[in-house]
């Protein structure tokens, strides 16, 4: 069984005393990826990396990492690599092009792909894979810039129960909660079904609280009652859009940091995409692509995503 | 003070040692109501009751009320009228008519409507309760039917301070939950915003698991990583709509019991009219009144609410 | 019959030569009211007229227009009155309260109410007038301030068939189109149906020359397609809101003049309610009426209800 | 130039005395393509087919018809061929698998590809048949069976002004309206823009009636006022949704023959789509396509698209 054959070339860390691969590509320094890579090396593992960004890879091979010219490059001298890709269109092209990895991989090398994609992108990709002996798994993140940067991500991970033990223990030295949610592609299903459940909760408290003040309401006990009654979520409850409800939360600090609204409008377009090819009705799902479309029209592109509040509230 | 005054005609009821109102009227004996009246005579109080429904009042004059003859008749040897009606008109009638609640009750008579209605119907009651010395609380409940039947319903009161402390004995018969929400229409407006955000995450739940099994989800898969995660809400997590996630919930009974599609409905309806209004923008509140008038449309206003994912999902 | 008995009151005016009230009382001067009763007078009427502003009382009186002190003086020696107000309440104040029209008018006066209310304001309102032997009609107006001030509005009239004869003649002195709509609140049903149509196909065009922009179109090669195809609408072909596609349109005036974005989202918001009471299902109309609110929001309530595309295509 | 040198391969058709390619291949002979391909051998063309299903291949090959076993087939001896199937994944396939047509076509021949698509799979496949100096155009039609039956098809043709009137000799076989729209996928945009607002405005139109039916109006009272004014579209017009308004439209004749649900959902899926890439807001569009997505999840996929009306309505 591939797994298992793949299983044999975990050696021992010295620096851990953990199972580990001795050798790690990683494909995509960006503001996640870089993050990640850095939490591979401090966990003794040999990482060799690649980016279009010069300054991103100087700034990983300054602290030990080896250098790549291409992704075929990354991938023709280790057991396992993680890429952290901005979009469907660059994942493809890092996997599929003339001298990308699946064309490059040598048999039973495990690639993960942690950008969030189209669920189909995976599973084409894992097909591919498939013919030559390579595994795919895909393991998109949830947690943002801060989690990526304490190693402390979810890992949503699609892909056989083997596959998924084989890079747990890699995924470990980035996240702190691995999950194993099915086939191939059912990571990438799962992160865009609670993203956009979490789109559009947030989009419903910021609408309950818009109209609570309208109506006269004290929007402190109107926190206190929804979040001791059925309207509770976890944006009324630890993310509040109103600010001052709640301390440390980016709506209370002007609205940065957080997790974007152009990021939130990204895997609302995933969703929906993935949603007309399944032919899957989402009605507030749509709605709520189409409110964080407009507030990107309006200008409001790198707020965190509880902004809508101030969005539907307005400044009149 | 008036309150002050009012509180004086509390006496000690021999049945359970608590202070209570001598004599209580209750208008509206429908599936809530009944329930609650009795609840009111099982504390000792003496009640006299009215409803246009003759069975619904025999109902109760057998467990020992008093039977009234109009609204007028219920106010006017009493300290405290509770009303639970099914409509801003019928509250309107009750209250304003000719031999209505407000034109015949005595100064300092405490007047706790616990239908719901739009906010603006209690608080235009409320200005012309004020102008005869009559006080008017909104006390909207949570909880459906099984909880007014257990006397374990939550109260959400708007009003004066003087007036919730008045109210609250009384209230405290029929619920387990007494809470202020502000001055009089803020125990509504915080059922309204409350109810709103139930139904956007109740769609948005409903929408995630759909497009979950569309994409091949395990859905038990699925509600543990949403309910770990920040998709998490109250009707992911305790009345998931789909059929075997959680045991006892009206989605594994067929969506029988529970509440119902044409009260959600007709929430959302005042919910919305109180926005259009306030001028307070709701897209997705909207819309969630619109997807339940279709379910409606469709024929299933009966079924409890979470069925909106079977709505959503469809049968071909 | 009253209408019968009514329409002996007309006399033939010296200055047109046609029929017509012999004294008309005007409420509501402003910018709509003021042109209308300006036709009124120059068709030869007696006016009496009533606004709370004192300016557009002034500026009816200096053509010749008597002024009244309150409605009920209004109506005290005239055998119609048309009012032109800017909401449900301010219509329920003149006709409703004490000394109001409704209390003080000749049995067989004639009301015409050109406000845009909901239809339900005009049916509690003809209700009430009937007890007295008074006659009301409904008759919303389409066609904006310039239509007004040169007599060419629209009037779409709700009432008994007697009623809207007797109406006609006075109404032609402000409209070159009288359309009978049916018995009372038609008028307003109708102008309502009519708008929401309109606002959801003006959102559907700026949509699709956003979407066609975004894609690559030329923008005047997708009006042609459009306006010979079954995309066709009075929004696409007479008054598209692409600037420069047609000349002397707001769009290409910078969005000034026309038909404002507060006044949709008013007459939004009236078919909403209306659509709350009558239970129908109106998903892309509510979805319109919360744009509009979503403009007005962003801070763009004065701008012609075109500007739409502006906000979808917004400016990053 | 490539289009000159093409245009020397038209000969005069003896049947017609127009220019027309003398030898012409079609691939996918369903509904509409059947009838298309008919089309051109009336004017006289000779044509080789292909389709999977064998009966379709039949029925053209005895009327003189010859039969091809692959797309490859199909091009390997023409100098036009057009293509008309169900979807992108089956366009894709055809032009770009193995011996297909991409690979398979010489220099100089002209692919026309009147499926609706995306249009960036036709500007894909543009560039790819740019390589091996094979033109393309894309020439998505519109009037469905009859049209295609009767040769009076509109063709939105997206491609160099050379290849439009290369192919427009073709087309006018099969179409009465050949329309230029620009660069290659143009004419998808301009389809898929149109359809878009064709769904929204017969929604809106079906809203805007099934609102007025339940306020009381005459539903050809309403029809007559709509059409002269601000809210006439082609819907309310030509194509109205109301039984009995107009005479020979579906929905006088139990929502059968016309545009079907299922079509306008894939078009308006592809519209969506087309969105999410572009970053175009279409809040409207996206929810006309989850309305449609709804009708078809409750059973009436087969109904044609005006059956909206019936759905919002209801059957309660």
């Amino acid at each position: 069984m591939s797994s298992f054959t793949s299983s044999m070339k975990f050696i021992v860390c010295v620096a851990t005393g953990k199972r580990c691969f001795s050798r790690v590509g990683f494909i995509g320094l960006g503001n996640m990826g870089g993050h990640m890579a850095r939490n591979i090396l401090k966990q003794g593992h040999k990482l060799i990396v690649f980016d279009v960004d010069e300054l991103a890879v100087s700034n990983l091979t300054e602290v030990g990492a080896d250098r790549a010219s291409s992704p075929a490059d990354v991938v023709k001298d280790v057991e396992v690599v993680v890429s952290m890709l901005p979009s469907n269109q660059h994942v493809l092209d890092v996997y599929n092009i003339k001298n990308g990895l699946l064309s490059s991989a040598k048999r039973d090398t495990l690639l993960i792909d942690s950008s969030t994609t189209d669920p189909f992108v995976s599973q084409t990709l894992a097909k591919e894979a498939e013919k030559s002996g390579v595994n795919f798994v895909d393991g998109p993140v949830s947690g943002g810039v801060n989690a990526a940067k304490d190693g402390t991500l979810t890992f949503m991970v699609g892909g056989s129960k083997g596959n998924f033990e084989l890079a747990k223990p890699l995924l470990k030295s980035m996240g702190s909660r691995i999950v194993h949610c099915g086939d191939v592609g059912m990571g990438q299903a799962a992160k865009l079904c609670n993203n956009m459940l979490l789109a559009v909760s947030m989009i419903g408290t910021a609408e309950a609280f818009n109209l609570g003040q309208k109506l006269g309401l004290d929007l402190k006990v109107l926190a206190d009652i929804v979040n001791s009654s059925s309207g509770r979520c976890w944006s009324s409850e630890l993310y509040n859009p109103v600010p001052g409800i709640l301390d440390n939360v980016p709506s209370s600090k002007n609205y940065e940091g957080g997790f974007g609204v152009s990021l939130m409008a990204k895997d609302l377009g995933l969703a929906q995409s993935a949603a007309v090819n399944a032919e899957a009705t989402i009605p507030l799902g749509s709605l709520a692509h189409q409110i964080y479309r407009a507030i990107i029209a309006q200008g409001s592109a790198k707020k965190d995503f509880s902004f809508v509040y101030q969005f539907l509230k307005g400044t009149r």
